[in-house]
């Protein structure tokens, strides 16, 4: 099949770009220096392309994505990186045997709910500026006290300076994560432990002061990262039908992907093609002005970029992994839900 | 069950809003007066309450939506509401006996796909002044002649004011509907047909030139439409779990549905107690500031109202149909994808 030949709104994957961005990863980060970030891509197919660049830890955003991910045999080293109080959840995954789990806990009612749940290991969770989870810094030694009473290991901490991940002052950048950072290793210190878990794709490079990297991005890359000149290539296109055209001065087209297929958090996708703009998207549309550019025929395809990659994929069942003749592979985007 | 021991992040239907949205509608635009739109709700069991309710004519965006709508017994009359040229599943939808299928055309090549997919009745679609599909008006009537020479059924005209449904001064909306409708009105004249359809929720009251309404959000709202002071009750809540809370002036608290779970085009979701105010959304959490309100504890249950329906529904697996104590039913939205 080739790629133009797939049922439109499609999720691709260009397989040169992806290939490309793991291995520049893979080599700037490896095994364990990295903890991919399961969001970002939801797929156990692409993770087991992670697996074969050598990394086995992985972070998750969901119970889904972890249980997901074992399911699929890659339980090695499971960190889920947020807070739940599923105890039933957190029980059957602590039942299995091919599954190592790490919760993050920030607070006693977390660490209650891990203890209920027979999980045997957490990372304590401290804000570092984001104001979202995580606990004072110098709370995280009483929470972790707290932990090990209940017979919980404690692997360290993490600190997820996400506030930090969109700079593209990259002095400053370096300046603010090295301030935040501070907090964690304050907490650190106090926590103990050999795990200090952070940074993402924004950060990847500059944040020295963990010891793995929560990066998931990077795999395919979107508009906002695509503005850091990072050394990763846009890997994520939606590919679409021209359905309408309108000719005229200001004459427009419009394509079958709108913002059921594209997420619309960090603002309109892009067209691949930098010479046509994006005037809005509806539902199961695209309206698009062709600038200098000839306007496209009917039935003609078209590729965009979106916006923001996680948000992205999980509209999405599944992704084609193409180059410019053939599709390669289909990735079921199987870790969707919650 | 009850709504509250419900995994999260789930999406609620509040069972006497949403029967009351549909009685209100149904007393005033009965059975074929309205044409639901299923790209609202993308459910077959919410559909077959409209059935009940005595609409058996229906709107879809997409293919999927008519396969899905005829394969659940519901094709007594459906208009795919959009251009295709995918004559492959054109094909197959018009060889099947269980299907009136309508297909929207606004171009010599959406009627030549048409033809060759052996669909046999369209309606000529207008551009009533939204920059999206659907023909000139001067242009309706050498399409309809076009369609007709290839053995095409021509239902009449369909034109979307989309661009008008968001007015809250009603009564200028009300002028330029008129303006709009001016448009379908003189298409049709050049058309012909029985079938004169538009409208929406936010116009389902003054648009009175066409003859089907092709409402759907009017079934459960969002933050958008209630604005506009229409008879219809907030229906649709995303329940979600406090998972972290931290305390001081500006304290905060982070719920575990986040943009994945919640449409973000139209802007964040509001808390369904208005005391509580959004900060920001991220892929799996919202940072909520209580205001003069109690902070919530660690595992309390939550209600959300996001911005836009139907991208939210889209992006749930299931629909729970809930009143204070009990959860009575669950629908699955088996419409989602293409």
């Amino acid at each position: 099949v080739k790629p133009d030949d797939l049922r439109t709104p499609a999720l691709l994957v260009d397989k040169a770009a992806f290939e490309h961005n793991v291995a520049t990863m893979s080599s700037r980060l490896p095994g364990p220096a990295l903890r991919p970030h399961v969001k970002a891509f939801k797929s156990t197919s692409l993770a087991r392309e992670l697996v074969s660049a050598g990394h086995e830890t992985f972070c998750c955003a969901t119970l889904r994505e972890v249980e997901g991910m074992a399911d699929a045999g890659m339980g090695t080293d499971l960190l889920l990186a947020n807070q739940t109080v599923d105890v039933d959840r957190l029980g059957e995954l602590s039942a299995r045997d091919d599954l190592r789990l790490t919760v993050a806990v920030d607070s006693d009612a977390t660490i209650a709910a891990a203890a209920t749940g027979g999980v045997r290991e957490v990372l304590i969770d401290v804000n570092v500026g984001l104001p979202r989870c995580g606990c004072a810094p110098g709370d995280a030694g009483r929470l972790a006290d707290l932990a090990r009473a209940a017979h919980i290991g404690v692997r360290g901490v993490m600190g997820y300076e996400g506030h930090l991940q969109a700079l593209t002052d990259r002095a400053k950048q370096a300046a603010l994560v090295e301030r935040s950072m501070a907090k964690l290793l304050e907490a650190h210190d106090a926590v103990g432990g050999d795990v200090i878990s952070g940074g993402g794709t924004g950060t990847h490079d500059l944040n020295t002061w963990v010891n793995e990297i929560q990066a998931g991005s990077y795999v395919l890359m979107d508009t906002q990262y695509n503005r850091l000149g990072m050394p990763f290539q846009q890997g994520l296109f939606v590919l679409a039908t021209v359905i309408s055209t309108t000719s005229g001065d200001d004459g427009w087209y419009v394509v079958d992907a709108g913002l059921k297929a594209l997420a619309m958090d960090h603002g309109d996708p892009d067209m691949a093609d930098p010479a046509h703009q994006v005037l809005f998207c509806s539902d199961e549309h695209t309206t698009v002005r062709p600038g200098e550019a000839a306007m496209p025929a009917v039935g003609d395809k078209v590729r965009m970029v979106p916006a923001h990659i996680d948000p992205t994929i999980a509209k999405h069942e599944v992704m084609h992994v193409v180059d410019d003749d053939l599709v390669h592979d289909t990735w079921p985007v199987d870790l969707r839900g919650w």
